[in-house]
């Protein structure tokens, strides 16, 4: 391959995309090495307001576009880098630069959660690859392990912890016994938290990304709507306090896992064994653990965001796209629908659950609630009555619950809420009895 | 492809191997969809005191065979899959399938370790693969992620529990008090350790794995015999205690990190701090902490062994030699040897020091043993005297030490030892101040 390299095209001018063109600089030769022959960055596509940013003018100004189709003409590109992020225009350019006849890598979690099955067609189409590493989990290795290294193994469950914000928030108030606005107030202001964080705490982010790794994982597609989510912020200090006297604490889990022909999926915080493996897991860490029949179970954990870690990702997909051209391989992907696999509805789960919810603080409330629990055959495992204020006359009642179906425990709270002992239910966090490591 | 399917001839029917015959078998629909056409056993090549094995009344008797020149000469085996283990005959073995153009797989710790820069060598030069991820970490990810999706990374280091025995023995010493004894009888009993449990309790496992990743990862060749070793077996139940008084536990680990032109590569039991991720694996799990300049600090952690997982490794590797011989592709190995990188030899590192030994207890014998210390320009953070006996006149004298030059002390270790005063040099553990996750 002498003489010969590989043109580089790259989309959007954010901390990923600058730190992503700096490494393609400063590692050029190692790099070169590793891929086979040299790296080139050839163009970059950006908006208009990009000019002005800092990554903007570390670049050499001729490399620089705002221009589409002149970005789309540059006969020089071989791989297109989008990393713009959002559905939007992204989608459109992904599908421009495959139709073109480009490999892709991308960085873009919403565009292969809502589209990544089509995309990866058009890329079969076409004779070209589409990698997404970098999509899910910042540099820790999450797709690769279900496309190779895992190949051999049915897979039945994911338990990730893959939104480092959110892992922060909740970090913060198992540990300082603080509440959920002042700990993001702390996230806010040490920038591990948007201006506007509900992408985080309402869990869209990390429905995308088990989106992502559910529909690898199971061969099936599971699309960002079929996620049943929740978000964190109605978990109180006092949810933190029950869950530890009970031996758990609380994480927003990503979770899927086949049983039978069926798969759940769903982002929601649960109550996890505080010698779990992924209990430990503190601060903006990810970890995300994989069961296997063959492997048992693997963790992988390590920073799932950021400009340094993310671009990490993204320059091995394209040495490995690289490497590809050079052996003359075109797309690879071998994604497949297996047939007859369905998403469960939340309704159908079995799963533990722990309820809080004031009460009236007088005799036989206790059985009036265990009642309704009994009618819809719901066995307690334990309830506990630990606090009550005498000028309210208002108790609060803990009560777990042993495995029950989702749609008795929805159907007994809205019962509960009916009585008139009942002041309000102040939560229901599902409990995953996920093993220790 | 219609029509056509690779052909594996396995070498072994040890537990692994018979695990991979049967997943061969078991999952014949799922892996022909995954590798792009059937995989077919077509040989096994045994020794004649395996066919007493149940593994061998499993398979049609017409595979089995314990003639090399026939297992070698079957023109329809593509892949040759290697599960014997220990350096002879199965380095001979390997040389004969690449040499005779087959593409290989081996879980072969031992022969990778000592011969693996030579067998990619002879790989390359007959244009087909070698690939050994079975041979580090059972079917955790290790190899790979060195290989392809860390190859953007400096990688500055590798702190590795990479042996489940020792890490299973630590384990039940840290959290039941037992002596080392006691703790491998018990492992023995559970099948942890073996019968002559050498190999492991003196870091030798360790050791091979260290090296295959340490070469990969710093691309550089690092032989087994460049990596200092020590064992377990002298831990007593008391470093245990004072580890944990001083925020400590004690693991085995198998560390390497590249520091300016050198690289250091050590297996030996070490302080970490207890609050660190590493120090919170326990049993039989196995856990890689790697750090690099982009992509931060991750960790992969599983069960490092047993035929399950190892096999989950094995057959990834099958796969990924089969979708290559279907595209067309021979060898695709790029390690080459980075130049300059010498190994550090263990008297020039440095780091901080437990010291545990017994002296005289009167007074003046800690200002004597402080002298020698600072005589040879080692600080002490802490010197304590917990226990003294009164019937044998003897205290128990446990230092910590600022980080400081091995060859320094281990030359005070030996004038410590001329003094009259102390009678023994218990114990001397380095300590890794590995940060926590």
């Amino acid at each position: 391959m002498a003489g010969k390299s590989i043109g580089i095209g790259l989309m959007g001018l954010g901390v990923v995309a600058g730190q992503v063109a700096m490494v393609l600089q400063e590692k050029a030769d190692t790099l070169a090495e590793k891929a086979g022959c040299p790296l080139v960055l050839r163009r970059v596509k950006v908006l208009p307001e990009d000019l002005a940013r800092p990554q903007a003018k570390k670049m050499p100004a001729g490399l620089l576009t705002t221009d589409d189709d002149e970005f789309f003409g540059e006969r020089g590109i071989d791989i297109v880098v989008e990393a713009i992020g959002g559905e939007n225009p992204a989608y459109e350019y992904l599908k421009r630069a495959l139709s073109g006849g480009k490999h892709v890598v991308t960085s873009n979690k919403e565009v292969i959660a809502k589209h990544g099955v089509e995309l990866l067609g058009l890329a079969r189409k076409h004779g070209v690859g589409l990698q997404y590493e970098a999509s899910v989990g910042g540099g820790i290795p999450l797709i690769a392990p279900f496309k190779h290294d895992l190949v051999a193994n049915d897979i039945s469950g994911i338990f990730a912890i893959i939104n480092g914000t959110t892992n922060y928030i909740l970090s913060r108030m198992a540990r300082e016994g603080i509440d959920f606005a002042a700990a993001l107030k702390q996230a806010q202001k040490l920038g591990y938290a948007e201006a506007n964080p509900v992408n985080d705490i309402e869990g869209i982010d990390a429905n995308y990304k088990l989106a992502i790794m559910a529909t690898l994982a199971f061969q099936t597609r599971v699309r960002p709507e079929d996620i049943y989510r929740e978000g964190i912020s109605r978990i109180e200090a006092r949810d933190f306090r029950y869950a530890r006297e009970l031996g758990f604490t609380i994480k927003l889990l990503a979770i899927a896992k086949q049983c039978d022909a069926s798969i759940e999926a769903r982002v929601h915080p649960v109550f996890i064994p505080s010698d779990s493996f992924l209990a430990k897991v503190e601060g903006v860490y990810n970890a995300i653990q994989v069961e296997g029949d063959l492997v048992g179970k693997v963790l992988f954990m390590g920073e799932g965001a950021g400009a340094r870690p993310t671009s990490s990702a993204v320059i091995a997909d394209i040495v490995s796209s690289a490497r590809k051209i050079i052996l003359g391989i075109g797309s690879v992907s071998t994604w497949k629908a297996a047939s007859g696999k369905t998403i469960k509805p939340i309704d159908a789960i079995v799963t533990q659950y722990y309820v809080r919810l004031s009460a009236a603080d007088r005799p036989g409330v206790l059985a009036q609630i265990a009642t309704i629990f009994g009618n819809n055959k719901i066995s307690i495992s334990s309830a506990i009555q630990p606090e009550s204020e005498s000028r309210t006359k208002t108790a609060e009642i803990v009560i777990m619950t042993h495995p029950a179906r989702e749609k008795a425990v929805q159907k007994a709270l809205r019962e509960l809420e009916s009585l008139e002992a009942v002041k309000k239910i102040a939560n229901c966090i599902r409990v995953e009895d996920i093993e220790g490591g």
